[in-house]
């Protein structure tokens, strides 16, 4: 008989499965996540495993369940300060190899898997929507005059700390991420 | 015995193998290379396969093995006008389901895998290394007084294009491509 899906039980294996699957992605990537190695790291039967999540991707799926995506959630004034404050934030949040596999695994796996890639839409589709608000908001209050469309401002923005954390894998400083933000507009 | 390395029926099965591992990745991504399916695809004894690759990262290297590194190599001037070109030429590049593959799975296998953190690194440095010779010479030639150092012109130019292209999965249009080659400096 199939175990229900709010059984403390099935919760409980959730959460060991989750812990185990992302301990393995992040000491050894996205190819250690089997159910042999999810099972024995978890402690579980390999037919529980097995059971609940019959594939590989929904072991991967349940690794990455808990990534937050806290940046530029709350607006601050002045806005460049804010941008500058968050964009360091998140500079330094991918000076972390744990966000660096998180990142990577994310837009790798969502080139073939619907879950994964409804992730990745959801994070990208987040930080676009919040720049843009803040953006639009900004120069409704006089505080900036745009040079780019606020939907771009996440690419320009957040594209090079991404390409120097992830493919040249080193660190964005300061005067750059100042740079960047004055790349968005002409700042009062 | 083991067969040479230079022996034509393992450069055969090394062309072959490569083939077979590259199609698995793009279709499928890098979990599919498995010792069982390339050996299959690549019409191959799999005790072949272990023989000459006894891990899946070396499989997976051989997949990515013939991925070239075309932009930036032959600087032209006017440079702001060669920039444009180059930088679009990769946009255009970055459209591709193949390409996003290649730069995701290197970027991602390289947190994990010796061989594969090479390769980026010789991507990354290559890119860098072209773009700070051109800059430098068109900044000696009065072309531009560069606002951003050199060494950073990858991050700043090529960075949005590839979280455009990764994670927001769009194109990245004419007028973005030109607004980034201005952010690298004023240009006369």
């Amino acid at each position: 008989m199939e175990t229900p899906r709010d059984d403390p039980r099935f919760l409980r294996s959730r959460e060991a499965i989750g812990g185990a699957a992302r301990a393995l992605l992040l000491a050894h990537g996205p190819g250690a996540i089997t159910h042999a190695r999810v099972a024995e790291h978890a402690g579980i039967a390999r037919a529980t495993v097995y059971r609940h999540w019959p594939r590989t991707d929904q072991l991967l799926a349940e690794a990455m369940a808990t990534v937050p995506m806290p940046f530029f959630d709350a607006p601050g004034t002045p806005t460049r300060d804010w941008l500058v404050r968050e964009l360091t934030a998140l500079a330094r949040q991918l000076d972390l190899h744990d966000v660096r596999v998180v990142a990577t695994t994310l837009a790798n796996a969502a080139l073939w898997e619907e879950h994964m890639d409804a992730r990745r839409a959801g994070f990208a589709d987040l930080l676009t929507a919040r720049l843009t608000e803040a953006l639009e908001a900004a120069q409704a209050r006089g505080e900036v005059e745009l040079h780019a469309a606020p939907r771009d401002a996440a690419a320009l923005a957040v594209g090079p700390l991404y390409y120097r954390a992830t493919i040249e894998r080193g660190t964005t400083d300061d005067a750059t991420v100042a740079a960047l933000v004055d790349h968005l507009g002409r700042w009062s």
